[in-house]
């Protein structure tokens, strides 16, 4: 269940086709993309548009990754992504996830991903101050 | 230029970090799958769901895909994909496709996808009744 | 470091341009699909094709992924994957992977996938009698 | 078939389980990424690794896409793509493919790409001389 005592980000969206694979399901690589695209709807949300950070010359490059999978998903289902920041630190945070079906609820996914702040020379650095009202939880 | 003369699926997105490439673009097979979803949306507001079609026993593969690329599409742009029916016949179509971009209406690609209508086991069939009037521009 | 006291499958392979992204390097997706050919490769080389697997009726669904980037990768790049069987119960498995450079031998990628047996019905089961010997480390 | 008459890079892989969709088969797009990928491979078989042209400050970039879909193909089956250039001239190229059987010699897949060469800024330009002889057919 996402947290209640934090900003939590909610994107819904069918499931394409190319996204499946040839056991009937979606992949689970997919499922990798649509927790990154959850953060990108994240910032989108609150009016951080992660391509900005980009631009200032930050990334927040994937330093982890991890997804459950408990049910699997089908073509043209609609999905809907939860995204929160699990846990932040000066240099990097993690954001959780989970994944559900948009009319039963029932969750196909849970995930997170731990991320590390670096210039685009790949130094780590501390994120930018304007960044932090929006990623601090 | 979409037509005017018939129905037009226009659906809405955001370009996903993972469906760019070194080239800081969207790659170019992300755009076949764009028109794949732009097809999938198509069947959705016609209230003809393309799952369902696959349920009773069909499929309009893919026998041609043709994409012209004008102008990169970057992570973040909020795309518009347009598509309508171009050719009809009893056992095949032909799908076309126009992506631009949400703000400039700047073409990014243009295209057309031919499918056969096939039964599961692989023979070439006529497009069932029920989706005639789905698939009929 | 790969273990010494079980079977390692050692797959080499090019990066792909369209497994990158616009940072430049390997989208961190294409590297849990680097890892699941690992898996197909670990099969084909102990002369047990997965397809077969999913002939007679069984797969090893994914039920966890985790994966620790450290370096990144970039398009061009020779890869090779490790691929060895870490844990094994009877209707699971545990696979774990190391992605390296075959050139310098750095490590871009470790991870793991946690699989259970199921029928083509999603019934857990038995992994079958003949892939005890392919399986087991 | 393959022309004789001038250079024909040949290059060897397995379907992906990744690269399959709910229709058993290898999805449409997927192609698109192999036939970049001979495009890869082409450039190495002949010594001149295309992240060397983009180190230059040159891109090869993707002006048109065009595939024709025969005969579907399946996970685990060992394909083999053609890639030759079909035109050349000194601000683009063609390059054309045949995506066969390793073991029937079927053909899966044909298709080409057209190229334009364009400066890391986006403007068209001559292919460097260093490059006319290996892309020249």
């Amino acid at each position: 269940m996402p947290p209640t005592d934090r900003f939590v980000a909610e994107a819904h969206f069918h499931v394409r086709y190319a996204e499946t694979d040839a056991m009937g399901i979606v992949h689970h690589a997919s499922f990798i993309v649509y927790m990154e695209e959850a953060r990108s709807h994240y910032s989108r949300v609150r009016n951080a548009d992660y391509a900005k950070l980009i631009e200032h010359g930050y990334h927040l490059v994937v330093a982890e990754v991890h997804a459950r999978y408990t049910v699997p998903a089908r073509y043209g289902q609609e999905l809907i992504t939860f995204c929160w920041v699990e846990e932040f630190k000066s240099r990097g945070l993690t954001f959780a996830y989970e994944i559900v079906d948009s009319v039963s609820n029932a969750t196909h996914v849970t995930g997170h991903t731990r991320h590390i702040c670096v210039t685009h020379d790949g130094q780590v650095a501390r994120i930018p101050d304007s960044w932090l009202n929006i990623l601090r939880p």
